[in-house]
């Protein structure tokens, strides 16, 4: 059976700042052919995505324009770990600011890489149970979302009907089905 | 119920090349507070990732050396959409480049938007049948890929315990539970 090994980094070069992101160069050699590549990698710090369930068996959704497909999505609540952030924190932080939702029994359910091609970051699943909407929603003038609560058993037919598109949402919604039924 | 707007663009301005995506600058306006706000976009082609299945029920699956993430990942095989293809055409392609493997209609049965928040593109997940290992592969100086047959009866459990990693793979595993379980 051929076994791969991992390509030592050579120089890694910043390129660019974007605020949400940084770009830079890699110049890697293949231990295959011994030959030296440049990789174009994305820095970005971990995300979260937050399973949101209320006690009568709906999970807290949103609705949000998104800037880079310039499409209406509807997804569930996350947001980038800001600095000192554990995957908990973000994702409770998130849940309440953009739908004023607070749930208990915080739980990491499961974890993805969002692109590890051209991705540095880990997007961690968060499952949160019990959840009322207690506070005011707080969004950042960037953000316009609204809140949507889905019967938990319509969501499959959501995802294989193309109404539900977001990769990294898709990804939460199936490590929470094998997460549920083991 | 709150309804949702595209936030008009006003001004989009490039910014880099680098080589797999583009990255520009947009400047929209929020239709909830008519002010204006600065977005980077990445903008790449389209992807397809590939379910391929033989006639004793394993699927075609691709270890590989990954940059983002600097780790070796179990994926599906895909790529990039190049000028003039369609998903078909590169879900194909792309099957036999990185193993060998030919099958027969090729049906897309699911798509997604990889991040619908920084990224401009769409990913299709394409199914294969019948696939059998009638080629040599033709890998890209950059790429180092061991073609693995896993039994597809085992795929869910290599999701939920975390083997499974990229969440395009993920996302087109998930579509495929679905697509053959309506």
């Amino acid at each position: 059976m051929k076994m791969l090994r991992p390509w030592p980094t050579k120089v890694s070069r910043p390129l660019a700042d974007y605020r949400v992101f940084t770009v830079r160069s890699d110049l890697k050699t293949s231990p295959r052919t011994g030959n030296e590549h440049d990789f174009f990698v994305i820095d970005c710090v971990n995300w979260v995505n937050v399973i949101a369930l209320t006690p009568d068996d709906k999970m807290v959704m949103v609705e949000q324009y998104r800037h880079g497909s310039n499409t209406i999505e509807l997804e569930i609540p996350g947001g980038m770990m800001d600095g000192g952030e554990g995957p908990l924190e973000t994702g409770c932080r998130e849940l309440r600011e953009e739908t004023g939702y607070v749930g208990e029994n915080p739980l990491v359910i499961g974890q993805n890489y969002p692109n590890p091609a051209i991705m540095t970051n880990t997007c961690f699943t968060l499952c949160v149970r019990n959840c009322a909407c207690t506070h005011a929603t707080e969004l950042d003038p960037g953000e316009d979302i609204a809140t949507r609560l889905i019967p938990l058993a319509q969501i499959p037919e959501l995802v294989a009907n193309g109404t539900i598109l977001h990769s990294l949402v898709i990804v939460a919604l199936y490590q929470f089905n094998l997460w549920r039924k083991p």
